[in-house]
């Protein structure tokens, strides 16, 4: 399959339903503005594409469950305004533009994330054209995504990050980080997808395995990526993580070890989908994209 | 009926819920800390009493809703710790003690608000014990309390609010910063008990009525509290709208006048309430107590 038009053409299905959302006005409009600054800059959509994905892995229509898709980019879209912010990671630059403080400031950028983060379980409880779907099931979307992105999940994650730095180097505390920060939502979302497909247990075992390895690859490199990466084509500034004092696998293992490592994680991510037919073979592309990914 | 220990009944049930979410150890455990302290920090309960009295209204059961009555609270006091912060209304004073970034500082306090919205929708879509009620039901309360608080609702609101400060007095926006900044919010709350008992359209469209009018009745005693309050018996700092040349209701039309049309409200709320029996006096009386209230 041709993995590079897969990827365009649901990230422009994600981009439109996410352009949509600003269709009915907001007020105020500033807030709106923030919103839909940060959340139509661009990204890869990573998390939606996922959900898709492993929706069709298991036999499903991707086109049905795209407001629970667009939802986690939501999520994600607001975890980085907040993580930019100057109390926090104190980043001037996303997604190649300035970052939501920079633009609206520090109040309207904790709103808009605010407020992106209640729409994105508006969104799970509301879901237009969600009647095919049974309410139980998403209930159980929606718990699933609040787990993985509450106290037990993201934010724990960047509580942990946020104490970790200038703290001593630890290989449990990094995991931990690791597991919450990235790698739960990550899972999430590969996981709704197949919730939301009527995936049997054997099969959601499954897709948290692929979902699991292949958070973890995505993360060790992203660390790669801000050692060796491009300013220009990542859209935010390289050698924050070394400039912060920030543990990452790079900075414990080597560049070269780490590698090694994604790559052995990106092989267990396409074993644990072996029971899976060609259905599959969107989710298998995406995890040997992910270690390609130059962004 | 003895509205004072009705009051201290429901605030104990849900003071014992929302303690009870901290049973589970958090990591990392500063996060919790950051939650607790303000979550736990002894706060009316308002939204949640609100919620029990209204589902008792409609013949419900009090017990049975706890965990969504809680979810209110859990939005609240994330509204109240980000509102605070340095970037927002930079108050060092709340629930009677110093605010949450005193103490665990801003990035802390960002990311405690943060888990506290995330997981009030854990517990609207998790609600153990929530068997009996249909799920669809459920997803229409977690839809009517994202509606609520997101940019529609209370977000918006404070996004209006921020803009507000310093800029001509206009009585349209005071009034849609009341209605979305608290009012969307209490609205829901009573609303959600009824729909959590089964209420009817006709129900359901008085306690909403009833709601709206509770909701600026409340916001108006706040703002005249803030003129006239004692700092001790408010648990924050008075004075603080002028300070920031906020607009309010007193500042608009004056003490006399303010307290005349909250009066009014009290009144037009008792009627919405006419065809409720007396399952409905402790919702009467709640509306009585609103403009008594020192605090």
């Amino acid at each position: 399959m041709d993995i590079k038009s897969y990827l365009s053409e649901k990230r422009e299905r994600i981009d439109a339903f996410l352009a949509s959302y600003f269709d009915a006005p907001l007020a105020p409009a500033v807030l709106g503005d923030a919103m839909s600054y940060s959340l139509l800059a661009g990204g890869k959509r990573l998390r939606p594409i996922l959900a898709l994905a492993s929706h069709e892995a298991c036999g499903g229509d991707a086109e049905a469950i795209v407001p629970y898709a667009a939802s986690l980019e939501f999520i994600h879209t607001y975890s980085l305004i907040h993580d930019d912010l100057p109390a926090m990671d104190n980043d001037d630059l996303r997604r190649g533009r300035p970052t939501n403080h920079k633009v609206f400031g520090d109040a309207m950028a904790i709103l808009a994330g605010d407020a992106l983060l209640t729409e994105a379980f508006y969104l799970l409880s509301n879901s237009p054209g969600g009647a095919r779907i049974a309410p139980s099931v998403r209930l159980k979307v929606a718990r699933e995504i609040a787990m993985a992105s509450g106290a037990h999940g993201m934010v724990g994650g960047q509580a942990e990050d946020l104490l970790s730095e200038n703290a001593p180097q630890d290989i449990d505390s990094l995991s931990f980080i690791h597991t919450h920060k990235t790698g739960a939502l990550i899972t999430a979302s590969v996981r709704i997808g197949g919730l939301l497909a009527g995936a049997g247990k054997k099969e959601l075992r499954s897709l948290t395995h692929y979902g699991e390895k292949i958070g973890l690859a995505f993360q060790i490199i992203d660390d790669i990526l801000d050692i060796q990466g491009d300013t220009e084509e990542l859209g935010k500034q390289t050698g924050s993580d070394e400039r912060k004092n920030k543990m990452t696998y790079p900075g414990l293992y080597g560049i070269e070890t780490s590698s090694r490592k994604a790559q052995e994680l990106v092989d267990d991510a396409l074993f644990a989908l072996r029971a899976f037919g060609d259905k599959a073979d969107a989710l298998r592309e995406i995890a040997r994209y992910i270690i390609r990914r130059r962004n």
